[in-house]
């Protein structure tokens, strides 16, 4: 990476510092963000995106909320923090890492004492102790899934789960870079993923820039890959889990799970922890984000349909548990994939 | 249809006028087509496209090609025509339409007797029955899969297999414009179909004309809509069937087979005779195009992949006859879908 995704400038009054994804692959710029509401809109317009990356924007975000109170009354402090954290976890409603950020964040607040600034320091410190822990995290779903790739192996993967994705070197790609690093041949289908082209913009450039043997195709061309180019693995990652191991992802996951099952081919859903939901006992209550229309009917703000064309624009599908051939997390391995051993992962 | 998706204006020395379908839905533009090599151009280029209006355009083509042969010698006329239709069949590999239609042309030079004038005068006269046929195809078609739609339903489809596709009203659209006249109530779901967005540009105009209620999804959605829409039945067109009932259609339409039947939901293709290849025992030996990157890395002309990323473009792929439910053609409906069936609609 030429620049991390997303860097903390400065001490509790510094600011946010992130790589605008909606410019790349053409342009590598950052966006400085400096309040709360501006963290907010950068993860609503997806400047910012993938579930452990919101994650830790958010916590950040809470650092900056926490700036724009500018009184020493730590009752009233605490009490425009709560809002600061409901405010920010309104932005978007599938990942679940969001809220797990924030719910830590609150903590810091249940747990700490002392002034104003005090209470900043506490927040900023914390907000930093979940970046070097998705950090660390990443490189160990790293390690714990390139054991099961193989030389020979053609993977196929979607959206972003990337270095771009987290603080880290992402989640399934955290995989691919690990095994590349570790001597492994392979090469790795990717699947353009619209509406906003994720695959294309952001997985095929971290590939290219990794020198990973890498071909982009269109979501529909999946199937035929794995029929006629010899896919053995597919690697996805996934922004909410249920406790019984059903897992939300960028649309177009469910149908690859689907595809894979029908050739035969294992597919491996690669997330932290922090991206399981144990209160949800199945997918069934993921709330599934839906987006503007124009994200289907202006790709890249070229109009394409005609006006007024009806459209659903679902940005997640659930793919239950019983299509997964496991789940990569940073303390091993899910397989098979149900409740008991999800649970097992957790005690 | 606001104007026929292909005409033919004058007589034997006349021309082809096409709908320029790569303008849709911005831009109705019409172009004239005067040459053999402005006709092998316009099919290249998709300004028109589907398999039975390639069919069509090429037998068209052959007409303006023998307008090109400016001398009275009949022996020299039929060479240069052998090197018309040979040339014509290059422009696109899988649609078997086109070869099918070719092959008709060539016949009638074979069977006819006369000057230079006279032969023209009879390629003119079988183009247009090969037109009206097609139109005539259509409309038995839409009557035989109409028979197959209930009220409630909710079907899907890919690409554009309409009457911009064809000389009448289509092929797997032509169903459910016969449907909705009938007075059948049903929705349809409409592939946007990348890399060339047929269904966004294409299938999304005409049903919206046509006041069918439709809704535009992006290809990856199609499993989450089978799962969480109720998808009812699938309807698609073909560009070549094999013997044993193996279908050749736009990519994407495979990997539908493939979801339909995991959600055992009723998967037809709807396509003429013209479209079988009986010299085909099955689907492997159907040659599928591969189109230039740039359509993936491109789209609508905009840059979207790191430059020189690598890309496999497969036009078309192969569904195998045992995902699908039931072919519909002009003689009735094959089903179940099997070398025997196949081979009862032309014995």
């Amino acid at each position: 990476m030429i620049h991390p995704t997303l860097l903390w400038c400065g001490e509790s009054d510094g600011h946010l510092e992130l790589i605008d994804q909606t410019l790349l692959p053409g342009n590598l710029t950052c966006i400085q963000v400096r309040t709360a509401e501006e963290t907010w809109e950068a993860i609503k317009r997806l400047a910012v995106r993938g579930a452990p990356a919101i994650g830790v924007a958010g916590a950040y975000g809470v650092v900056l909320g926490a700036q724009q109170y500018r009184e020493d009354d730590v009752g009233g402090f605490r009490i425009h923090m709560e809002k600061v954290c409901d405010y920010l976890a309104s932005s978007r409603p599938t990942a679940v890492n969001l809220f797990w950020a924030l719910k830590t964040m609150k903590q810091v607040l249940d747990d700490a004492q002392g002034t104003v600034g005090e209470l900043r320091d506490a927040l900023l410190s914390r907000a930093r102790a979940l970046e070097a822990e998705d950090r660390e995290t990443c490189a160990r779903m790293g390690k714990v899934g390139a054991a099961l790739i193989e030389d020979g192996d053609v993977l196929l993967t979607h959206c972003n789960a990337g270095a771009l994705a987290t603080c880290g070197m992402g989640t399934a790609l955290s995989v691919m870079y690990r095994a590349h690093g570790d001597g492994r041949d392979f090469q790795v289908f990717v699947d353009e993923t619209r509406p906003l082209f994720q695959g294309a913009r952001l997985t095929a450039w971290e590939l290219k820039n990794a020198g990973i043997p890498a071909t982009l195709i269109c979501d529909n061309m999946a199937a035929h890959a794995m029929k006629c180019r010899g896919i053995t693995r597919v690697f996805v990652g996934a922004d909410r889990i249920a406790a019984n191991g059903d897992a939300a992802n960028k649309i177009g996951t469910y149908g690859l799970a689907v595809l894979a099952r029908a050739h035969n081919i294992p597919f491996y859903v690669v997330a932290p922890r922090s991206t399981f939901d144990l209160t949800l006992a199945d997918g069934s209550s993921i709330p599934i984000e839906e987006r503007e229309a124009e994200e289907i009917t202006h790709p890249l703000g070229q109009p394409v349909a005609p006006e007024g064309m009806p459209t659903w624009a679902p940005a997640f599908d659930v793919t239950p548990a019983a299509l997964i051939t496991g789940i990569v997390t940073e303390w091993g391995l899910i397989s098979p994939v149900d409740a008991a051993g999800v649970q097992s992962m957790f005690s």
